[in-house]
């Protein structure tokens, strides 16, 4: 079972958007065509143009689905892993690297997308786009929380970090990527 | 201009590795189709099965020659930055913001290619980590040449910086993700 879950839908909507989900993460969006999408949801193809009207509105739910899902588990489990606003700062690499080795593990699906599709102006960019600045604002509050200095330079920073080990984790390097930030972001904070 | 170049080679080979780099780059790898390929190329299908015999070695010879050229562009530019070892250990992210603000950049085609690809066992995958090792290894000897301690812990710090920076970069925030992954190193270091 994957760690990030997004909750199930009833009906043929919830379907199309579960096989897209799995078949966009695991594959790509180009890789993925839409009568391989209604295979696998078991619905007509009129029935997924009536509910998304386009493959892009399709891309655009399933990132819109997947920013939700991916924070529910980010925020429960940055909550979990300390209780203490420094540890907890730091701890966000620790959850890093469990979502790193976790099985289908593939990557981060908003930089996938954003580098598959390559297109100005394509209607899923700007998700993309919050979805990063939720990331990096998630940063700056613990580091505020943690009374660092300047929280917001270090939100910037340590996001840099956290693109650059999801980056290496996806490309073959796996869990090890985020103790390796673990410990940049240590000494960028000052408490290596 | 694209700021990177690869020296172009005579003949037939050469057209379709140019046009491949170019479509590749843009566009993706399973963007670009073979048809695509050689009428960009202006050659004959069997010409280019003949020199590369399949689409997964066109691949692997566009980014053999993409490392080669990345390398001989990142060298000598990392060479001029500054004549002092750790000016020119931080005037890295100088570079990559150069390249980052340059014409046709959409990040790094090694990169792209590991996350699109996502096949365990493709022959372009070698490359891939091939390429990042030697990345992880410039940084590492000019961490040695400026007398600073574990050059390697540096080496590997700095690029997990790198790669969130030309990440960054690619996704939408452009020339200021080297400012910051440079702010970011430079506190790193203990030069901030």
């Amino acid at each position: 079972m994957e760690l990030i879950q997004a909750p199930n839908e009833p009906g043929a909507r919830g379907r199309i958007l579960a096989a897209a989900a799995r078949l966009f993460y695991r594959q790509g969006i180009r890789s993925t065509g839409i009568d391989q999408v209604i295979a696998e949801a078991a619905v007509a193809k009129a029935s997924l143009y009536a509910h998304f009207g386009s493959k892009d509105a399709l891309v655009t739910a399933w990132l819109e689905q997947r920013d939700r899902a991916w924070f529910a588990w980010f925020d429960r489990a940055v909550l979990e892993v300390a209780s203490e606003p420094l540890p907890r700062l730091l701890g966000v690499f620790d959850v890093l690297g469990r979502w790193f080795g976790s099985e289908g593990f593939r990557g981060c699906a908003f930089i996938n997308s954003a580098l598959e599709l390559n297109q100005p102006g394509h209607p899923s960019l700007p998700i993309v786009a919050r979805h990063a600045a939720q990331l990096e604002s998630r940063l700056t509050a613990l580091a505020r929380e943690a009374g660092l200095p300047e929280p917001e330079r270090v939100g910037r920073q340590l996001f840099l970090l956290v693109e650059g080990a999801v980056v290496c984790a996806a490309i073959g390097r796996g869990p090890e990527a985020a103790v390796e930030a673990r410990a940049a972001a240590a000494r960028l904070l000052g408490v290596a």
